[in-house]
């Protein structure tokens, strides 16, 4: 069997991206690639099968252009945009499509992340781009590979380095996350739904008329007062003390 | 040891609250009462203990005017809007306080819940009510006393029958849940939570423009057609069929 | 005992709606139709049981008059608007009425979900409806089998196919979904449940200000790089490296 | 090996962060401050560092310069935060950093948490703090210690007592609490991070037009009143009585 090790990792890095719930079903795939041959290897999930009963195995092998080289499985129906990713981005290693929840809303409300906190600027140096959305041209025209094309024409346009904005929001669809390696990728997939649910209540809590100014809005000041010193005053009426 | 069958159903009351998560750390307490002596016994229990360190043993009796009958430990700190609560609605058997996080924050935002679905109306016969903020003099007067009044007031106003709205928000507090008995008054208190979610989420999504109209929001149709084809038209590629 | 494999088809149905969280308490249920005979039976979860203590023997089999047919137990409260749905729709096998919180949340927001993204597009054909309320009539005239008239009703109205539309949301209710067997309309049920949730995000996202514009918004460019290099940049000091 | 109970205590701390959620990955960080010697003496989590597979002996012991006194590993990285707090608010024993959701989410749309319902005022003494953002001359000057500076600058500026209010809110970056012990601080991180889920809430429900006054709003009571008699009236029919 071809690339045992790097089919470990690729199961490995499946087998994260349901236990870290960033897709339900089987909606989500991650992939590697061996680059260390004169031809690279991609090594992805197969489609539609159950991450709890994936084996090593069942991982499917192929070339860049998706040429199937060892494997009895269909494999993941995102495979071309795999392919095109590995193509483009010589400096990535794996690759992870998930449908986790908050980035996938930024994705559908075709808004890119901004950079809110630090957690976000220690892995992403700037924005989470998002796509265009692919035009009916693009879909007719190979629509999974067109959206690894729409991914790597974006981040060309902003002059991006994928290692160092490892993920991207596809308008209207999910995002995908990469990193040196299966491993790396999931961790990004994950840091980026983290990320993306902070920026969701960030933005809501955001545009909010001044709270604190808002007399009316705290409770009454002799009814924390009495909270507190129940809790911590010298007669203190709580607990077992 | 007194009342060893209600000290039971107060105990597994007081465990459910853990259990369904509706109060963290020690946050809520659950009681019941026993009606059927010459004098009427509740039974509460103690203030600031681990719900998962908690016993039978460790329940505290006491009578409607919170007079320990027996327990060596102190009471919860809400026992007088317990026992002020039993003494107004003879109809109750038992009560629960929880800090569950919507209805927290339904009471926080001082708004009852409207009746916005079936589920409410399965089990709230109509809103739930939210009580008036306590004045000064009520808390200076004995504030756990008058977290039962304002309660008690609220459903007076009302004409509300308790056993038919078997829950209440006390502003800038806290919801408390009640019913025939500790089981049932647990089961009122994480419905009310359940309910809570969906008013709130109901009330973010009811005065959005009208979304479908916007045919500017929805994906383009080619890429659905492309989508729903791909996995139920006659060329389906995705899975292993 | 009649229909030996569908009851257990069904009871685990019903096992998957408590499995993911679909329905607290007992507010959901779950059908299977055989078609096979001269007569269609119903096989559905009885009433108000916990999902828990479920057995096969414990599933009720009605014809599509909701007569019983065999089962001791009453059948559950939503049964004549399960056998209204078989009646209309001959394509359908099986049907899950579920309490899931989102999809709830849009039903008594009395929404129909756009199609925002391509998980929607998967699994349905266009927006999920959502029904008229019922009329003071039709809720006096058999309120369940008036439940199933109004989702019969919108589907004609507007030429769906129930297969390329599996499910709906009652208005100020709940959502109802099917498939071709239990076990699909569960899943139906639960993507439905997802495309929820992402809806309701994606549409709180929609109408905010273009926030990757507003540069006030983002933390300052000084911040975000100190906080990428000291992870990324050459002198790193974060981790055990 | 010095410091062997302080170090099982920041050890627990550390792990309790894990356990509550408080922090994915390893981005949350508790120590501990011994002072019943000549010179204070810190015990803190090494830097990057799982959570699962810490042990007491891995823990950093540092003095209040930062200089490490016992340890092979490398420090938290934000061990200066740490110290310079201890050196300020003498009154500490234990710090938590954390990135919990919605204590985060409130720290990056920079605004301070009022003092909205009792649970907040049984625990922070007040609206908890937001610091300024830092400069880029503070930045450039020590991130991580200016961290601690701001911090302190808004305590003192606003004649803060740390026991009273024990956490603040890190503009653009998360939460630090503490308290007398590091039990006591992560304690602290978790009421924190709930006063911020309900807060986060609160504010979302309160600006919206008066709900129950639109009686558009609510189910028609022809449907609530069928529902609620359905399970409740004389002719109930729901579940098996």
């Amino acid at each position: 069997m071809l690339l045992a090790s790097l089919r470990q990792q690729v199961l490995r890095a499946n087998q994260e991206i349901a236990r870290r719930g960033l897709a339900p079903h089987t909606f989500g795939n991650a992939s590697g690639v061996d680059r260390s041959g004169a031809e690279p290897f991609v090594v992805i999930k197969p489609s539609g099968v159950d991450y709890a009963s994936l084996t090593p195995g069942d991982m499917v092998v192929t070339n860049l252009d998706g040429k199937i080289i060892e494997g009895t499985l269909r494999p993941s129906s995102d495979l071309d945009t795999h392919t095109y990713l590995y193509s483009e981005f010589p400096q990535i290693g794996g690759i992870v499509h998930t449908h986790s929840e908050f980035a996938t809303s930024w994705a559908q409300a075709r808004r890119s992340i901004p950079c809110l906190g630090t957690t976000h600027a220690d892995y992403f140096h700037g924005p989470v781009p998002v796509t265009d959305p692919l035009t009916a041209a693009e879909v007719a025209d190979g629509y999974v590979r067109s959206t690894g094309a729409v991914i790597v024409r974006r981040f060309r346009a902003e002059g991006l380095d994928p290692l160092a904005v490892p993920g991207v929001l596809v308008a209207g669809h999910a995002p995908f996350a990469w990193g040196r390696s299966p491993a790396e990728a999931v961790e990004h997939a994950d840091v980026l739904e983290y990320v993306a649910r902070l920026a969701f209540r960030t933005v809501l809590l955001r545009d909010r008329p001044d709270l604190p100014e808002s007399s009316d809005f705290e409770i009454p000041l002799y009814v924390s007062e009495h909270h507190y010193q129940r809790k911590h005053g010298p007669k203190a009426t709580y607990g077992q003390r």
